[in-house]
């Protein structure tokens, strides 16, 4: 279990020794589950529209330049073009083309293969657009894997709150807001878990304690009355109803997943540390509900030390494993610094392009054999690594989300 | 002196390079002082018992899962059967009974060769428990190196309200806090130096500045009449005594130790950031005390760079050294992108188990022999190469706590 | 593309595989833009005055040890002698006699040689001693490149307030400090951008809201009234006064530059994350200058996010890609995660030591190798190496800056 600074890497098709081929063919062959993932785009892409959802900006990249250019981009084009009978390093105009003659169905099928045999599907990002982003139905078909639904619970205040707000009655229909949202989390009982976006709305840095029905009230009194924004309809961005709702999640005894570390540009990152959770830990440490902390990165060495410390958190690597290309490994490597491997979990948090769930997994399982590796080498039976392997990759989603 | 996106290992027996092979030669024969240590457990351990201090949370592990499935823990099984005759990578349950067949004696003199010469141990955490965990003269006998203290101020503090405080006289006696602290550091003639947790207790971001006698005689008013906490005794986490122990140390010109960085669960992790202590550090550039940064982990980047700008500050990466296994030459090296090597040193910070000791040994080696190696391979003879190992491994430690 | 924990790297000349060499070859001759450094010394340095450049620290090394013990020092010791006719590997004290003996014309010819085409100067540090630090001519002869300017917004300010301020007529010419900041911002033609050091002022954490004419004259009053610092002369740290000359740069449409991470012992690091411009970058992201972040380090990775999702912003790695020595390819692979290609720019910041500009180059250099090699390794054709590897050396700072 030597770590020195390296060489340069060999391509894969060469492992440098026995204990990395057991730990890449391990890996190869572990069952996945993807605790935390979005919808995948239904349309036919530009290069444009492909581009667009290929990093987490919502800009355009600057005249001249390309969002292929990054690690993530290189990475699909090392990577993606064989599966579409392309060769390696395809140009990104090419790989649309050839994207576009596939068809979706096709190119799905094509990327998804091989993947995680069960998805979380996070339902409540654009759950309005089901004609450009398709339905956990399709996820299915096209995976091969069963999806179950994860439930947004920002999306179900808002949906709450389109329901009893607006301008003058608001403030009067403010005292049913609890209820409703209680009676809208009761009809998620498909829901394995739940969701929070606490990060874009508020950040993680606010007053975590349980809000007392009195303050729920008048919170929601002061959003209801303030109406919808004219560009974003209803959003919930309330600090107290927002801890009210992960109170409320917590409750329910399922595992809630909070979103920490980086995101799209509508994040502030430094409000997304999760060591800003430092309290709401605490006060559930004892408590029956797992908390998820989903990508983390950069801040996952110290989601590596909260789920190391506080028995109820999880993380996970999501996201950060696609888009950093060929620095999964390392990133993992510092979140298991101190996570213990019952503590880490798989997600890919792909939204939009099939490219991301491959490129999840891809870089998944590469990165897991860089950390098996130098266990095999100092000794470790292969049924030990399985073991740990296993627990990452699917083993504690099963148990923690009561996935059979 | 490359650097480049590595290879998997190689076990430790087959070096890659003559380079490594003199590197890992030079770092196996070098003398260690640990300058932060506790005491070790000095009862046979079942496997809960073992667990539980094999990691730095409080809480039990969840059903199912085992706290020696960690970095630290398969690190543990790597290299610590074969000192008590079994095969590396054996089950901890195989482990634990071996343990306790051998005897904590043998196990501790065993688990303890080869390592530090001259250990400074904190008297300060559970200093009570002497059945427990043993005294500094158990650990000179199964070390066989000589041991020496460093006193904690927050524990001074609190045997001085102990002795001051209590309901209605608290408020009367607190004009006399200072001094009875003051006379309560001067009987710790033998401490090299101080050790502050004020991490744990208020964080590093409160108001460094030197608190005014007044401040002081009301800042025990308040804690002295508050009284002691039902469970956990008396327990200082007053930021203005916190500060006014620190001062009083850095008085003494002896160094001091301020935890910052990653701890058990008691610690807020954002708040024991090192940079917290910029006005403090502003404060006493041109005074006569070191100031000794422990563990910093994750902010050991931002310690090194502390290290190298103040002229009176020092670290080490004690704690994440044995805690993150494999991965504590990464930590090294990251912590020596800006620390001087004259202002590195070695500490285990372990506590309980004599496998942390041990475990913090070997990985300092190993990690020193990776910052070691590429500077042989650039060609660097073998005694400044060993000059260069033996400054953060015991010299710079002998110079600054004036150990001969 | 694999990435693996690695093994002790073989030496330069010993290239561990075909993709290696090819990149290597291709760093090896890219040109590079220095989009950010300061003036050379122009004086015959001393031990002291030598190892007093090396670092960041504005202080003494403690008694008994040597500035030159860190991995820059080092790094200086390996790569630097060979150039001056020493052997690699010498000792500082007979390297600093070489270069007294060389005199600094030919020592600076030597060390810039194939280095920069072009160099960005920032002219603000320590404008006022052109004895001690040469000027833009003399950076051009010796390194026969290009020299343009950066105008460093602080400095500007300061000059204005020499001009204006003073006891008694400060707060009466206060009126006049917007008109003559914008005269004085008038008079920079030939600046081709700008540059603040917010960070090390008021720190990055203030509010970047563009204040009004009023809050301006109001900033101005205070600032003029209260006078020149005895020790420091006009020092502006008024968070309006700077937040306004930002903005009043952002109006000009050139490049902004902004210090994060890192610096001398006057910076306080945490108010130097460059997260905490936030606000600035989410009022900007549809304007018309680009922000480029500078140095970064250890918030590199943040920065590599930020620069993803604001389409106006940059970053560099610079000071740190020579100061951490051989660390230099780690920090470019973090900051690359996330950062695109078409985002990331090339600087040394080096001020005062011509090895400092050296080892920027010879770093960036190896370190971009390290970047490029798996890409070669997954098939990338060279041609596409060469268009990345130009990106980040010298296209996007001629683009950003309109450089021909």
């Amino acid at each position: 279990m030597s770590e020195h600074p390296g060489v340069v890497p060999s391509v894969a098709s060469q492992p440098v020794s026995a204990a990395e081929d057991l730990a890449v063919h391990i890996t190869a062959n572990l069952d996945l589950v993807d605790h935390h993932c979005h919808y995948l785009s239904r349309q036919v892409l530009s290069q444009g529209g492909f581009e667009a959802l290929l990093g987490e900006s919502h800009f355009r990249t600057p005249p001249g330049c390309s969002a292929a250019d990054t690690g993530f981009g290189l990475a699909v084009r090392t990577f993606c073009p064989p599966l579409l009978d392309l060769p390696a390093c395809a140009g990104i105009s090419d790989y649309v083309e050839r994207r576009a003659q596939l068809g979706v169905d096709e190119v799905h099928r094509r990327l998804l293969a091989g993947g995680a045999s069960t998805y979380l599907l996070d339902t409540g990002y654009l759950p309005d657009r089901p004609q450009r982003f398709g339905r956990a139905e399709e996820l299915a078909a096209w995976s091969g894997g069963s999806v179950a639904e994860v439930a947004r619970l920002e999306t179900l205040a808002e949906q709450v709150a389109a329901r009893l707000g607006g301008i003058g009655g608001g403030v009067a229909r403010s005292s049913g807001y609890a209820d409703a949202l209680s009676d809208a989390m009761g009809q998620c009982g498909g829901a394995l878990g739940w969701k929070s976006v606490a990060a874009y709305r508020c950040g993680l840095g606010i007053d975590w304690s349980r809000p007392s029905p009195g303050r729920v009230r008048e919170a929601a009194a002061e959003w209801l009355s303030a109406g919808p924004d004219i560009q974003r309809g209803w959003r919930l961005e309330h600090p107290v109803l927002i801890a009210h709702g992960l109170w409320s999640a917590l409750d329910t005894g399922r595992p809630v997943q909070i979103h920490t570390g980086f995101g799209d540009n509508d994040i502030r990152l430094k409000e997304a540390d999760p060591t800003l959770l430092d309290p709401l830990l605490r006060a559930t440490a004892d408590g029956r509900s797992a908390i998820m902390l989903l990508h983390c990165w950069p801040y996952h060495r110290q989601a590596g030390y909260l789920a190391q410390v506080w028995p109820q958190v999880y993380m996970d690597v999501g996201l950060a494993v696609p888009h950093v290309g060929s620095r999964s490994a390392a990133v993992l490597a510092q979140a298991l610094e101190l996570a213990p491997w019952h503590k880490m979990l798989y997600s890919s948090d792909a939204f939009g392009l099939a490219e991301i769930y491959h490129l999840a997994v891809h870089s998944w399982r590469r990165a897991l054999a860089t950390a098996l590796a130098p266990l095999a080498a100092a000794g470790f039976h292969r049924d030990e690594l399985v073991r740990l392997g296993s627990l990452v990759s699917s083993e504690n989603a099963r148990r923690v989300y009561g996935i059979s």
